[in-house]
């Protein structure tokens, strides 16, 4: 990716919708355009201003547009960067992109804004990848996590660690300019207890993967119980209510997410156990190993009873054989319209939660018990969660350099191999913020994201 | 809708893509924003300008965006419109909105922006039409007149015709103020001459509904021919080849038009004649009612002929058929690979176009003989056609009127029933461009336009 080019793409969704938005950046962005544009001379207007005028293909007008200017390196990518915003239309958006390529653009790859914003320094390597996990995100966790790392939270922390690393490194360094001398600047106690300081604050970021990750991706649930007690109907009341709430604002048609919904911010994702839910697997022992197998991907199982295919002793055991998968797991009882005060006092043994999936009664209270077992802790404007694989394996790495570093000092080792050592854990967070990066990685990260951003 | 509120809107499409608008407009917009956007004070900033910041909802962030301003009457509206770009994230999109609405914004109709530039006179009503149009716009044809008519092209067409027709009244008139005196101050012999001329014009705008139709639908073909002549193949060569030439614009996805191909900018559309196509309706006489009524959807039909399965004889029996169908034919003989010489020489009386659908041989010959049939008129930038069934309706009415003011003159009718009639015509063209207009009109219009334009 040649990154003198002028690179231009379709910022907005493609689909019905009253405007679309053009995007070019590179330093021919301006010159481009206005061979075009029909209007003020758009090199001779300010930065982080709109023109309205024409497009035209010699003497075919292709559009009335508005053109937004910002130039560098007071915009997204740092370069000259202009936006058309144009009618929606297809054939439109096909010709404006086709003349301004003829005219010197090319048209970016997928990402190429945003590594370009990169490269010229407007972020680092993980605010980049939380453009992409703000863009899809759709829960408030997962939202406020992204938002965070784009506005350099992370980031923040990261260059925390980096600093008493360096601290940490100069002295080291320090012996070993004098190594000849044998002398030794830094208390070896001291130094200890700062590498134990770090690498702490490291495992806790790697720990805070866990939840992030949930949090991300949503907690995957299990709806598990026996054929006919209720399943796919309490599925479909937990998403129509989720969905209803959606709904309400015109315009913003929901993709179709068959099986997510959101509490308190949460996303709880159930994972298709088709074949569970069809047989009853879940309490014979020769299904518990296939069953288990669906199970492992859980965070949550909710188990559905039916009060009226089994009574209390019946429903106990099969909880039993739940209870040994070690998942955290809710025991529901469906159809609790159906059942009479002494039938529901006998099942109260087993402590279940009393719902009807088909009456949406007691749902509210079962939303509530899943957001209480997944026991996440309530999130701060101001955590730092890793969300990121890539993220999580860098500080794997910066956490066993930081334990050598620990065994060196506890083994007396000499000082050259002790930085080399800090060496590696600082190389390791530099991969996460992009300080240290190769092409392939680059490509890895930025094909992900959609061709426009 | 009342006029005074402030409306908000996704102006953008939905799906996957880089950057989604959030449009207002009102007198309270900028206000609104302003609440919940932390950055400069909007309301110092002047029209025209790009502002970057962050919108909060309390202590959350929920996006850092650009927002542009737009001071009335500078604006698409003529009100004040802010636009804010967000990263298009559906949660995103969603928070905000919902909470510009608590801070006093409404939902916008579909089309409600639009309608306000009408009633705020920044366009008329055959221009606003002509929007909705652009945005569903996709060949070079339908593109150019959507263009011109929201450009004002017929807008000043109608007001040539109004300027004339309201002189024409103004002499009639000052007839009227004499009455009792008996005196003619118009020489009938001119306003004989001049209703004619705007008649005529009337009734040229009227007969260029059936080439601004066929040019904005797509001009409807059938293809026709016996069984296993190959009509299917013909028609995949004919909409893949389309289809490659417009995928070369990444980014752009089309969807999915099965039908539909651009001929030099000219869309042709093929009706679905599945019943036809399976059976040999077309050469057998119990058939022809059944394809008759097909058929006459059409504007052009391509009659397919497997040489391998007749011979010139019984496909110029077949071709009798369809020319008693009175709706212009090309005759084609298919699998062209598969002729001899003196095969192909025996067919040259019937004159047909030779092709191999199969092998892509010869379709480009069809494709501008297909152009050439249809004969549309080349357009230029200036022409102006009628697209759109209610201005023809309405000029149908206005040239009746003028008919009418014809017979009068021709009667020597009293000046007060000339008059009628004139402003009976004038009534008519004002409906065209909005200057006569209802409530359930406006409805009518409007609600078919999309939220957010």
């Amino acid at each position: 990716m040649a990154n003198n080019d002028t690179i231009v793409a379709l910022a907005t969704a493609t689909g019905s919708g009253a405007i679309a938005l053009i995007r070019l950046s590179g330093q021919q962005a301006v010159t481009i355009v206005n061979k075009v544009f029909n209007g003020k001379d758009l090199s001779r207007q300010p930065s982080h201003t709109i023109h309205f005028g024409v497009i035209r293909d010699g003497e075919a007008v292709l559009d009335e547009v508005l053109v937004s200017l910002f130039n560098a390196p007071r915009s997204y990518t740092g370069e000259h960067v202009v936006e058309i915003s144009t009618h929606n239309s297809r054939y439109i958006i096909e010709r404006i992109i086709q003349l301004l390529v003829k005219e010197g653009a090319r048209m970016a790859q997928p990402g190429e804004f945003t590594l370009r914003a990169f490269l010229n320094g407007r972020m680092d390597l993980s605010q980049a990848e939380a453009v992409a996990d703000l863009i899809a995100s759709n829960s408030a966790a997962s939202h406020q996590m992204a938002m965070q790392q784009m506005r350099g939270g992370f980031s923040n922390v990261l260059k925390r660690l980096r600093e008493q690393l360096i601290h940490f490194a100069s002295l080291v360094e320090l012996e070993l300019d004098f190594s000849e001398e044998d002398v030794e600047f830094a208390n070896r106690g001291q130094l200890k207890a700062l590498v134990l300081e770090i690498e702490r604050t490291v495992r806790k970021l790697i720990a805070s993967f866990e939840q992030g990750n949930v949090l991300k991706n949503g907690v995957p649930v299990v709806i598990a119980g026996k054929p006919n007690v209720g399943k796919s109907t309490l599925l479909n009341t937990l998403l129509n209510e989720d969905r209803a709430i959606v709904s309400d604002i015109a315009g913003t048609t929901r993709d179709t997410i068959e099986d997510e919904i959101s509490i308190n911010g949460v996303l709880f994702r159930f994972i298709d156990t088709a074949g569970i839910r069809d047989t009853d697997d879940v309490i014979e022992a020769k299904g518990v190993e296939r069953t288990r197998e669906k199970m492992r991907q859980a965070r949550l199982i909710i188990y559905l009873a039916d009060p009226l295919q089994d009574d209390a002793a019946t429903i106990g055991g099969q909880i039993d054989e739940i209870a040994g998968l070690n998942i955290p797991y809710v025991v529901v009882v469906n159809k609790t319209d159906l059942l009479d005060e002494e039938h529901r006092q006998a099942l109260h043994a087993i402590q279940p939660l009393f719902i009807s999936a088909k009456n949406n009664v007691g749902v509210e209270g079962l939303k509530a018990e899943l957001l209480q077992k997944v026991n996440l802790h309530r999130l701060d404007a101001e955590d730092v969660l890793v969300t990121n694989a890539r993220h999580v394996e860098a500080l794997q790495r910066t956490g066993e350099a930081l334990l050598r570093v620990l065994h060196g000092i506890d083994g007396a080792v000499t000082s050259d191999f002790l930085a080399m050592d800090i060496r590696q854990a600082l190389h390791h967070l530099g991969e996460i913020t992009g300080s240290v990066s190769t092409d392939d990685l680059l490509d890895n990260i930025f094909s992900k994201f959609c061709i426009g951003k």
